[in-house]
C-alpha cells in the first residue's frame, strides 16, 4: 500500500506535468516499449478536468519524430503539449546572437536548422550515446578551450538512463567531463532547470503550488519541481533504485509503483 | 630574460624530477619528438652531482616500452629511474585484494597481468585516450553502479595534454564523467597525489625541501609538488599556456622557457 498523503493537495490542483521516458515508457531498441498501465492513466488524466503537459529531457528525435513514436505505442499526446530542451536552446542561442558546434544525436540536429553554425562561438551538448567517442568530446574540448570564454550549453544534466538492455550514461555525465576539461560551468537546459519548470507552467497559466510533476528521476525530475514549489512524485519505473528513496538531499512527495497508481490516487482524492 | 629567484635554492638542492611529456618530448603519432635541448639537459643533469628521477603519468604503455621510446629518441635514462601510475596502482589493488575492471589503453595493460580481474570489485581508468567510447565508459559505469560501494582508481588527473596534432583530453575529464554518474569520489594514483610524490622522494632518500619539481602542468607537477613542501617550476613547453601565469591558486616558484633553459640556470647556481 503507498502512502498517500500526498494526495491531500490534489484537490487543489490545476495541472500535472509528466516526465515521459521511463514514466510513459522504457527507452531501448525498436523505440522502446510503453510501461504497463501508463497509456490508460494519460486518457485518464485527458478526460480530467486537469490540464496535463509533458516534459522531457529527450534529445536524440525532434519532437515530431519523438511525438510519433508515442503515438505509435498508443499514447493521446501532441507536438504543442510537449516541452524539451532542443527548443528551448535555439531560442536561447538566437536571442544571445551565438553559434553553436553541436555534439548531440544525429536525429535531433533538424531541430537546429534555423540556427547559424558557422565559425561556433559557444558549445552544445545533449544525450549523444555513441556519438559520445573520444573523437568527438575531444573536438568539442578543442572549441571550448579555443574560446576566450568558453560557453557551454548541456541540455539535461541527468547522469543515466535506463534502456530495455540496462543503464546507459546520460548528457550530465559528459558535461562534468567538458566542465572540469575547460574549467568552466555549463548552462543547463531542460531539467532541473527553473527557467525551464516555469516555460511549462506559463503554457498552462497557473502557480506551482497548482501543480504537480511526476517522475522516474528523483533528482532532476522531483527535485527540480520542488526546488520551484511544486510537488513531486516519484515512480518506481524507469530509472527509479531502491536507494531513491533515503537520498541525503532530495526526498519525493510521493512514491508510487507507477503512473497507473499515481493517477488513480489523484483522480479518486478528487473524486472523478 | 627568466626570472631567476627561484634558483636561490639551487646550492641545497639535492635531486630533481622531472616530468616527461611535454618537457622532455611532445607526444604524438610514430611516438612523438625530443623537445629542443631535453636530451643534453638530461646529459647535463646526470653528470652533475644532482640526484635524477622522471615521473609522469604516462599510462599509454608499460614502463619497459615507454623507456624504450625515449631511449631511441636519445634521453639517457632507464626503467628503475620512472616513477609511473600503474605499477603503484598494482602494489595497492594487491593490498587490498580488489580485482579491477580495467578501462586504460592496450599498451599498458601487461603492467596489471599479475592481478586477478574476474568478477570485478573496483574500476581502474587510465588515460585510454580512443579506447574511451560511449560504448567502453558505460561498461565500466555499470561495474562500479552495480558494487554497494563503489570504488574508483584513476591513473592521474590531468585535464589535457598536448599531442603534436593538438591538445587531447586526459584521464581527469573521464574520472569527473564516471565520480558525477556514480556519487562517488575516484582515489587518484600518480601525480599530483602526495604518496605518489613522496614514494620518489623515498627512493631518493631526501627531504622535500632539497628537491625540485619540473613539469609542463601547472596544477598536477607544480601544484602537486609545492603540496608536498617541494619547489616547482614550470617550463614553457608541451601543455603550457599563457594564462597559466595567472592561474588563480597555483604559482609556479619559476617560470622557464623549456629544460634546457632550468637546467643551464640551476647548474650554473650551483658553479657547475
Amino acid at each position: 500500500m503507498a502512502d498517500s498523503s500526498w494526495t491531500d493537495s490534489a484537490k487543489s490542483l490545476k495541472g500535472v506535468i509528466l516526465d515521459m521516458c521511463g514514466v510513459l515508457y522504457d527507452s531501448g531498441e525498436g523505440g522502446g516499449t510503453p510501461i504497463a498501465g501508463s497509456v490508460e492513466a494519460v486518457k485518464k488524466l485527458k478526460a480530467s478536468d486537469l490540464q496535463l503537459r509533458f516534459c522531457t529531457n529527450e534529445t536524440q528525435a525532434t519532437r515530431e519524430k519523438f511525438v510519433a513514436k508515442l503515438q505509435r505505442m498508443g499514447f493521446d499526446i501532441c507536438v504543442s503539449e510537449v516541452f524539451s530542451p532542443a527548443p528551448a536552446a535555439v531560442a536561447i542561442l538566437k536571442e544571445r546572437g551565438l553559434r553553436p558546434h553541436l555534439l548531440v544525436y544525429d536525429g535531433v540536429v533538424p531541430e537546429f536548422d534555423s540556427v547559424d553554425k558557422t565559425n561556433p562561438n559557444c558549445v552544445v551538448i545533449g544525450d549523444a550515446a555513441d556519438k559520445f567517442s573520444y573523437q568527438n568530446l575531444n573536438e568539442a574540448f578543442r572549441v571550448l578551450i579555443g574560446l576566450e570564454k568558453p560557453v557551454l550549453f548541456s541540455l539535461g544534466k541527468g547522469r543515466y538512463y535506463k534502456e530495455t538492455d540496462g543503464l546507459k550514461l546520460d548528457v550530465g555525465v559528459y558535461m562534468k567531463a567538458l566542465e572540469y576539461a575547460c574549467d568552466v560551468e555549463a548552462e543547463v537546459i531542460g531539467k532541473p532547470s527553473s527557467v525551464f519548470f516555469q516555460s511549462v507552467l506559463n503554457d498552462m497559466g497557473i502557480q506551482p503550488q497548482e501543480a504537480l510533476m511526476i517522475g522516474d528521476d528523483l533528482v532532476n525530475d522531483v527535485g527540480g519541481a520542488q526546488h520551484c514549489k511544486m510537488k513531486g512524485v516519484q515512480v518506481r519505473t524507469g530509472k527509479y533504485r531502491p536507494s531513491d528513496e533515503r537520498h541525503p538531499t532530495v526526498t519525493a512527495d510521493g512514491t508510487v509503483d507507477n503512473l497507473a497508481q499515481a493517477v488513480d490516487m489523484i483522480l479518486s482524492r478528487r473524486g472523478c
